[in-house]
């Protein structure tokens, strides 16, 4: 058997999430059939992070074991033949038996889309999270920075969160207006379940002024749910990309997505 | 009774277009309904812009007459809420009994999206014209600048198209490469039936290196349809905008959408 890595865009509009489930459509389950199809065996796949329904990917890797022997192209542009037009299939990698998707990954990236505007957004609805009150980024950013380094995240933290512990490193934690669009990003060594959707809805009281820059580190040392604010859509929230030591050779991750609303900057 | 005008976005993907058709879905019925709903009495628009399947809109600009007396916020919001998520009203404006949305129109602006990328796009599907040749940009904005100013644009021109005449004043036309997408913004007093996205797909082959940059003046000259490249597709092209004289007090068009793909510059 032979372990391969693939990147994996997907729209998650339209699934229960990542993971495989009973009764829900998942983006794992249409994966695993399109490369059950070309690889002419069953394949399960596992993923660097499963992502919640409605929670998008620009670039999740996936590790999955097979002995069909294809070129390259049959594992990108066969397999996305088989796919719907939701996900597709970026690139393969042959990083070696050693690989694991999800335990050899050093960072992860997610991106929050959000834009602030009186009424609701139409080309972009499924694709950004929305606010009709005004957000300043500016205090947005100077409160994330309370967030910076190892921490215990239990105040972002959902209750059904099955991680062994809630300590996490961010090592990376941006909010910039860009076209129209209030784009949070933000890196760790891993993430809670709802981590950054329990953030960036903590963040945006501070940018709409109802909440002082100062607020976000003292619910940071509460370590309370109740203290933090609310859960940001999934519509706004997109897994940008993974990152794992070089020796396994896969590509860089993307820089992630930028929609800019109708109305922005041209 | 009094004539009204509305800004509206749509997402073209669902509908046949906008005019309203016997046997198909259009942005026109769902807006009347909705508008008709708020007037409680029948109301019927006229838009500045008869778009086609799968094209979209950052402003349509529509007028329509009632006797209604209706605070803004209901023509905006409350004609929202009777409107599905992919149509959305941005403004409401009151420019007097002489407007017409189409006929008062002074200009028009167009965008269109292109990814040329080796995969399909997956999050951009739908919003974007695809080719996954690689395109330069460079040479297809020197080929456009053969077709600024008023010419007979015979050979862009589709032949459905019912416009009296085949002379178009192109006032801008511009195309470049922004963060992963070649964006092509035209303006023009009017536009022909298909004529941007023929304009597009004859650029396209320019971009390509398949076709020098002289060969699109030859085209034009020759106003023969069946000279020109192929009709790109409804996905990509957005009606972003129309000018009106300033007597009439509408808003100013927004500048049009950008959608930067999930591997572009973040």
């Amino acid at each position: 058997m032979t372990r391969l890595a693939i990147g994996v865009e997907y729209d998650g509009s339209g699934y229960s999430g990542w993971q495989r489930q009973r009764h829900a459509d998942s983006v794992q389950v249409r994966l695993d059939q399109a490369l059950s199809a070309v690889a002419c065996h069953p394949v399960q796949t596992v993923a660097a992070g499963r992502t919640d329904a409605g929670v998008h990917a620009c670039e999740q890797v996936v590790h999955f074991d097979t002995d069909a022997s294809r070129p390259d192209r049959a594992w990108v542009k066969g397999v996305n033949a088989h796919l719907p037009a939701d996900i597709g299939v970026r690139w393969v990698a042959h990083p070696g038996n050693g690989f694991d998707a999800r335990r050899s990954g050093v960072s992860r990236a997610y991106r929050y889309l959000l834009i602030d505007s009186p009424e609701r957004p139409v080309l972009l609805r499924d694709r950004v999270g929305w606010t009709f009150r005004a957000l300043d980024a500016g205090p947005m950013q100077q409160a994330a920075e309370a967030l910076l380094g190892e921490h215990d995240f239990s105040s972002f933290r959902a209750s059904a969160c099955q991680a062994q512990h809630p300590l996490r490193r961010v090592e990376t934690l941006t909010v910039r207006r860009r076209q129209g669009l209030v784009v949070v990003d933000i890196q760790a060594n891993a993430f809670l379940h709802h981590m950054v959707r329990n953030i960036v809805g903590t963040l945006m009281p501070v940018g709409a002024g109802e909440r002082s820059v100062d607020w976000v580190g003292g619910v940071l040392a509460a370590r309370d749910r109740r203290r933090a604010g609310i859960t940001a859509p999934a519509a706004g929230l997109y897994m940008v990309g993974v990152r794992y030591p070089a020796r396994f050779g896969l590509p860089d991750p993307p820089a992630g997505p930028i929609f800019a609303p109708a109305w922005g900057d041209g």
